[in-house]
């Protein structure tokens, strides 16, 4: 925890114009932000014009999966998504993966960026158990103080029709990771109604968070954002429920998009986007129009599942924008309030952000503009975590 | 023109093993490839095991639109085709474009980032007039010897539809412009036949290259393929057409890509494709199964259509790889092969690759693989153009 004052910085703080501005942190967190703050004694620091943002929040990652650092690895999972799954369980052993060192230097390049919080998905099964939720948890640990990572129990290769698999979750749940994951409840694991109700369940029993990997496309998608909002109204879990990916929402029809947006914001499902490959991705201004929640994230990065991925979570609200046309800065600046508001929202953080009383978890950026910063994917001058220096110049601080 | 002995490189030659080789240059070109070269008293680089590829072709730039290195301009310009192209050319004055410092700037870029060949569409239209022709062509002195470029006369606000428009395409190919260009000649122009059928015109009478924008999707798009196909065959012109963009082509149904690849590839007319936005990417599999040309371009950076883009030729091939879920690492060469060489073939550049006699324009970079490049995008380490040295570490040499 420190004292720091930040001089000379312009923060971006939506629906507010960019002045020049200094930031006073006490005890990690936001004290003051205004003009020409006085705090003697308190250690200074001259952003001379950054702009500052936020901490990126990557809201859907696969730290356990990671290849991150290791040898190149020639992806041979072919194209089907059992085909993938089979080869990204098939060849955990051989490439040893889960692998704490990969996962812990990809966070220190996630760190590097920007990122102050990660949601990660850890694949559980029979045959890797737990295995995954010790390696992130010790690569996190490694990185204390510098990110905070929030764990989700992800039945990668099936729920229902994988037995043996709920039961790991519950121990995963009971021992503490804090969110239990799905998969296409239907267009994967054949009984949505099953595998629904069983997470719910879980969820209720442990007070855990959801969010479920949905990639099954158009009417089969659509009714399956029916049976998760039905469920969370049910339920009372409003705001602790994501649908991840959610691929269905990017191709339906525009009306289709509002009446779900309407209906995702009053039951208080969020959606994740990531805007992988080809894939249709979760409309921003849709979104935003209804008040819902967005969040963004890297998903796999350097795996047995895809060859791409950097971490870099400034790159990937970048990419989003320009995936979903977002052309007038305001617009832009939308993605940006995903890729770390949105995300916030999603992982409940009630102190994050540019505000007063905030958690000092904050990105400094040459950027004449937001839309700008996420337009030209400015090198990271400062990334600070609870007002401590913790990257610099894309760099790792010592 | 130098000789020059670069030692220690891993030349990609597709189909060849990649080995660590030397290439001897003499008088610009490519003399020798092979183990321990000697060349006594020629000037030694060693390239510890860089892999080198050969230099970028930007097939598809609108150099004399952008902003590139000029002040943040909010994107204006909504949501239609029409009032992004009234846009466009309302604001030219205002922000004094075309502009040969902003185009100069984009070239450094360009150069820095290992792009030995641009072909950039130059708006055309009885208001700018050739203004934006001799504002790119003092830009491209500018670097002369450092990379060359080559302008195609495009109509951008309409041909048939635009009365004085022909006459300044044809000022424009007696002029020296090597290429005419087209656009959406049904569903922007409103007279397909009558573009095309000027437009082919136009190529003979001047014994001009054609490159044509063709966003009209579906059905329409795919008819339009056939006319310009056909135009081909019957002009003799095979080898000297490319369709840009050909948005159809990336949504159309499997069987039909196949189809239009077969007939592209028998007719000699190429494709050129962006990844911009969410708009669908020329199928590369497709594509390359069929021996048909694809090449690859940034289209507009920083300009009053878009306010992306970087100039990066490595980082566009990059994203049509993740764009088209190029996964196994001979999949993903198929990108980094229409980046390079599919764009030599658009240009004509019989010379351009890492062969024995072609030109030494090539970049190095750090990477295992070539497919670790792609995904990596690491900064360039070498660019050089005729054998001289025109970037080192992503900066221009002095």
């Amino acid at each position: 925890m420190t004292d720091l004052l930040l001089r000379n910085g312009r923060p971006w703080m939506p629906a507010q114009p960019l002045e020049t501005a200094d930031i006073l942190i006490r005890a990690g967190r936001i004290e003051r932000i205004g003009a020409d703050l006085d705090a003697a004694g308190v250690e200074t620091l001259d952003l001379d014009g950054a702009l500052v943002l936020p901490g990126f929040v990557d809201t859907h990652c696969h730290l356990d999966k990671t290849l991150w650092s290791g040898p190149w690895v020639p992806n041979t999972g072919g194209r089907s998504l059992a085909g993938r799954i089979a080869n990204g369980e098939g060849r955990r052993a051989e490439l040893g993966i889960p692998n704490p060192d990969y996962s812990a230097n990809l966070l220190a390049a996630m760190i590097a960026g920007g990122t102050s919080h990660v949601r990660s998905h850890i694949d559980i099964d029979p045959e890797v158990g737990l295995a995954g939720v010790e390696a992130v948890r010790a690569a996190a640990a490694r990185h204390a103080g510098r990110v905070d990572v929030e764990l989700v129990a992800f039945p990668q290769g099936g729920l229902i029709s994988r037995p043996g698999t709920a039961e790991l979750l519950d121990e995963a749940l009971a021992g503490g990771v804090e969110v239990v994951g799905g998969i296409d409840p239907a267009g994967f694991d054949g009984d949505p109604a099953g595998q629904l109700n069983l997470l719910f369940g879980l969820a209720e029993r442990h007070g855990a968070k959801i969010d479920i990997h949905l990639h099954d496309a158009g009417a089969l998608g659509a009714w399956e954002f029916d049976l998760i909002i039905e469920r969370t109204e049910a339920t009372g879990l409003g705001g602790r429920v994501a649908i991840s990916h959610a691929y269905a929402m990017g191709a339906l029809p525009a009306d289709d998009q509002r009446r779900i947006a309407d209906r995702l914001t009053a039951a208080g499902v969020a959606m994740v986007t990531c805007a992988v490959g080809d894939a249709p991705v979760v409309p921003l201004r849709v979104m935003h129009a209804a008040g819902a929640t967005l969040a963004l994230g890297n998903d796999g990065i350097r795996d047995l599942w895809t060859p791409y991925g950097d971490g870099d979570m400034l790159r990937r609200i970048s990419t989003v924008a320009f995936r979903d046309r977002l052309l007038a800065d305001e617009e832009i600046e939308l993605a940006l309030a995903a890729g770390t508001m949105g995300g916030a929202r999603v992982l409940g953080l009630s102190d994050h952000g540019l505000a007063v009383g905030a958690r000092a978890d904050l990105v400094t950026v040459e950027a004449p503009t937001p839309a700008a910063a996420v337009v030209g994917v400015p090198t990271r001058k400062l990334v600070l975590k609870g007002g401590c220096v913790v990257a610099r110049d894309g760099q790792l601080a010592a």
